[in-house]
């Protein structure tokens, strides 16, 4: 493992996504990035793009130096408020008219969802290397990429590709949970080269200054680690200050008890003194400290259930209550907000969380694990969790954290992490087609075009993930020739079910007609044009 | 490629899934399989089993011989009647017997749901090789898999181990969709070794007669080949009668048109004749055969949507409407019918596809094809179509067909059925949960206590996949002692949530205190007791 005296030289991957070229587009002063598709057909296809400089072919990337400080001009040239103050005060920022060119709305409307704490934007001022991104319901859903080492494995250059593997993949944001040695260290190299908001959970690190034991913590630890923290540019930290000592009984009929690490640390505190924990009786002063630094809380569920047994019980729904209490509070103090979610509920279950939420915590954004709609499938937990990722994104969850493939049997590799934000991105994608957010669908219709026209390389290049979908069509059909071939590999090129429509549609749009109008022109010129096309029908054998 | 002269040697899967073992309950007279579990606290759980005598480490397997005709004596004890023949005259056939002790229902509603056409089972009187099973939303929701060698690769021996190795890890039935060389060879292979109900599309083994020219396709081809299929024993056949003349310009203006294979064949021939297809003018002809075997129909979606665009549109829900009039004609005929459904369809338009289904056809039976929820991550739609299977499931759907990471792009080999069929396993099994069937969460649960108490190759054993979930596990963690320690490989050996939850739940079952109760006997004493056993907070290193 990497230590302080060793001098770390991580190697990043660099260089645009196949078929795709970064380009900044203009809007009054900001430069905002977009991946852009170049099409066969030469037309362009622009997606949202999370994975700053590093897949810019120009851009010159340093790790030792870090990332280029983008909104180090904006922070200075304006009083130190929190974006929250800002959109309250009427003010539309830098980082406001950022995110509104990214998702394409009106920088009004970005400023009134933060100003009602229905949206967030994680941006501390000592983090000026972030691109602005925004949390919240009425914007596409969001997904976050968890890691860190542990005492376990993994060094910090480890961590600091799989930052940015994760952001090329489009993570929206990373959270660095390292609990091992050079936490510091790690988050250090971390933040000065991420190009997205970086969350933590302090305890974590606070427990290792008490060397693990959950009885000597104290909040002037507490406090102090989250100063740390929040000088070296964390924008977002997890804070499980609703775990309250008489919510702590509610936990011993469960199945799988306290799952999350947070959670049990506080729940160990508040046993071991007899008293509510440092993180409720010290919250304003906390979030005095946030406010200084704009650090947004995600406030954390550490009463979360661990099983589809454990759904929806008296101590999670206790501990969000709670959390609602807390949300008015960092509202007080012009302090942006987050709140956690479950870890494990059954599909009928979901609906019941997202509307409570809402409820109990005035709309701030929610932000789940998952959760995952069944238990008995460890290794595939991805999928599992996706199932209820998808379902809780359209009912309004704004940002889903990621399940690799590792989760709940082992740590995850470079690989796990691929997989486990290209599976969140298309549940996020699946929940902003359903909320009908008005940019979703013209992703699905590109690639669909591009499938019904047999343009395969833009089929490649449209998707989430262009090198394995290439792979897998070449193992089948390796022919170069088989990529411009007229016919899907599912069916072989003998007889291409989508070949049939182009005659019909060809029918109808030479003649303006429409479906009834076309029935009504009659069938019979229409059958004998097919009789005479027949040989359209068959297509040429590539092998 | 074999062919009809040289003889097929297929060498196929054999043996108990790792840390289960097959087991048979007597119940008056049947044998029903199981997969037992048995775990190290001395208990064991038992799991519904598709795999047939392969995974029977007493059975001998001889695929040149076939597998033993469990049924055979069934059928040649009572009338030759449909399984909706004997339900509507009040008969429990064995089969009913067989399912209802499979599925932990009474006989009596079983008959009852087959007799109003809510539930099907597919048993082809030639399939005597086959375990009875059931599809209706009552009960378990089902998973196919599709197979077959197509004219672009694989043989016959590659095909039949597709058919062990899909059943193995859970495919309730199998479709042989083979189109290339062979198709009777191979089918007679699948159907022999084959403990699930086969299903096909005979119109693709038609066309191949017709040189796969869909204009010289006629209704005395098409009837020769549905009665050799018979003759043969497939138990389920897809046809596309719904797709009518008038309905094919409704496809106009798609962005993909037709996608279904057999719903082109048929446009192609209503276009190229300008008349009904002669599978809807002789449906009643049909019917007839059909009914001769018990070979229940699978009404296929010949205009279902290609892509998120299309969904629900008129030319999907026209053919529906017509789907529903062919259901009631079956059911003239003593014929049992299931209805198949789409394909792609985003979140929020899923509903009301079921919802239609079964309005218009009688709540016969749906089997759905994913739905996949978007269309933009080809390579991952195993993972699209998992979000909305798993939803369609929950609202009705009785059987699920699985989609592979392969869909769209090439034929899935066998790692792919392998994902293909756990991934469909877990939607079907999510929406078991989400139905509330009684059988449903105990499977959850005990994996759930196995995780809680660091019982890991309980953990293993009881999940859908233990081969993958154990490789998971020991590249993190390779010592065999890990196995057995008290932490979870996510937050590594130093401390883990789960351990307080012991000092809780241990607390208060010693007092059979209830929650309530626990708070008023006092923390003091809880927290003394807490801080006494702290050591057991810390756990072990095993590195």
């Amino acid at each position: 493992m990497t230590s302080v005296q060793q001098p770390v030289q991580p190697s990043v991957t660099t260089g645009p996504i196949s078929g795709s070229s970064k380009i900044y587009t203009e809007y009054d002063g900001l430069k905002v990035p977009s991946r852009r598709v170049n099409l066969t057909n030469g037309e362009h296809f622009d997606l949202y793009d999370t994975s700053g400089p590093y897949t810019d072919e120009n851009a010159e990337i340093d790790v030792q130096k870090g990332l280029p400080p983008l909104r180090a001009d904006w922070v200075a040239g304006r009083p130190r408020l929190t974006q929250l103050a800002h959109a309250r005060a009427g003010t539309i920022t830098e980082e406001m008219r950022y995110i509104a060119a990214r998702e394409g709305f009106d920088p009004e409307f970005v400023r009134a969802e933060v100003a009602r704490g229905r949206a967030v934007i994680p941006v501390n001022h000592n983090h000026p290397e972030s691109e602005p991104m925004i949390i919240g319901k009425k914007f596409l859903v969001k997904v976050n990429a968890n890691i860190g080492n542990s005492a376990v494995t993994s060094s910090i250059a480890e961590e600091v590709e799989k930052l940015v593997w994760a952001t090329r993949w489009g993570a929206d944001t990373v959270m660095d949970l390292s609990t091992g040695k050079n936490i510091h260290e790690t988050r250090e190299w971390i933040l000065r080269n991420s190009p997205v908001p970086i969350g933590t959970v302090p305890l974590y690190q606070a427990l290792e200054k008490v060397n693990g034991d959950p009885a000597q913590l104290s909040w002037e630890v507490y406090r102090d680690t989250v100063i740390e923290q929040c000088e070296q540019g964390v924008d977002y930290m997890t804070v499980h200050a609703g775990v309250l000592l008489r919510y702590v009984p509610l936990t011993a009929q469960r199945i799988t008890g306290i799952v999350s690490r947070g959670g049990s640390i506080m729940a160990a505190w508040c046993l071991a003194h007899h008293q509510e924990s440092f993180l409720y009786t010290h919250f304003a002063e906390l979030c005095e400290i946030l406010r200084e630094y704009d650090v947004t809380f995600s406030l954390g569920d550490g009463l979360r259930p661990g099983c589809i047994a454990d759904a929806n019980d008296a101590a999670q729904f206790a501990e969000l209550r709670t959390l609602g209490e807390l949300t008015k509070i960092a509202w007080e103090h012009d302090v942006q907000v987050m709140i956690e979610g479950p870890g494990h509920v059954p599909m009928h279950k979901i609906a019941e969380n997202v509307r409570l939420e809402e409820e109990l915590c005035g709309e701030a954004p929610f932000y789940t694990l998952g959760p995952l709609a069944t238990d008995v499938a460890p290794a595939y937990d991805h999928i599992t969790s996706a199932i209820g990722a998808a379902q809780i994104g359209w009912l309004g969850t704004a940002m889903l954290c990621y399940v690799t493939p590792k989760e709940h049997l082992g740590l995850p590799d470079r690989d796990d992490v691929k997989t486990g934000v290209i599976t969140y991105k298309i549940a996020a994608h699946a929940a902003d087609l359903a909320k009908g957010h008005p940019n979703a669908q013209a992703w699905d219709d590109a690639l669909s075009r591009a499938r019904f026209e047999f343009r395969w390389e833009d089929q490649f290049n449209l998707s989430l993930d262009p090198d394995t979908a290439r792979s897998y069509h070449d193992e089948t059909l390796p022919v170069e020739a088989a990529k411009t071939a007229h016919f899907c590999s599912m069916c072989g090129p003998k007889f291409c079910s989508m070949r049939i429509t182009a005659d019909i549609r060809k029918y109808a749009e030479e003649r303006g007609l429409t479906s009834t109008e076309a029935i009504e022109a009659g069938f019979q010129e229409m059958s004998e044009t097919f009789v005479a096309n027949k040989s359209q029908v068959y297509l040429p054998v590539v092998q």
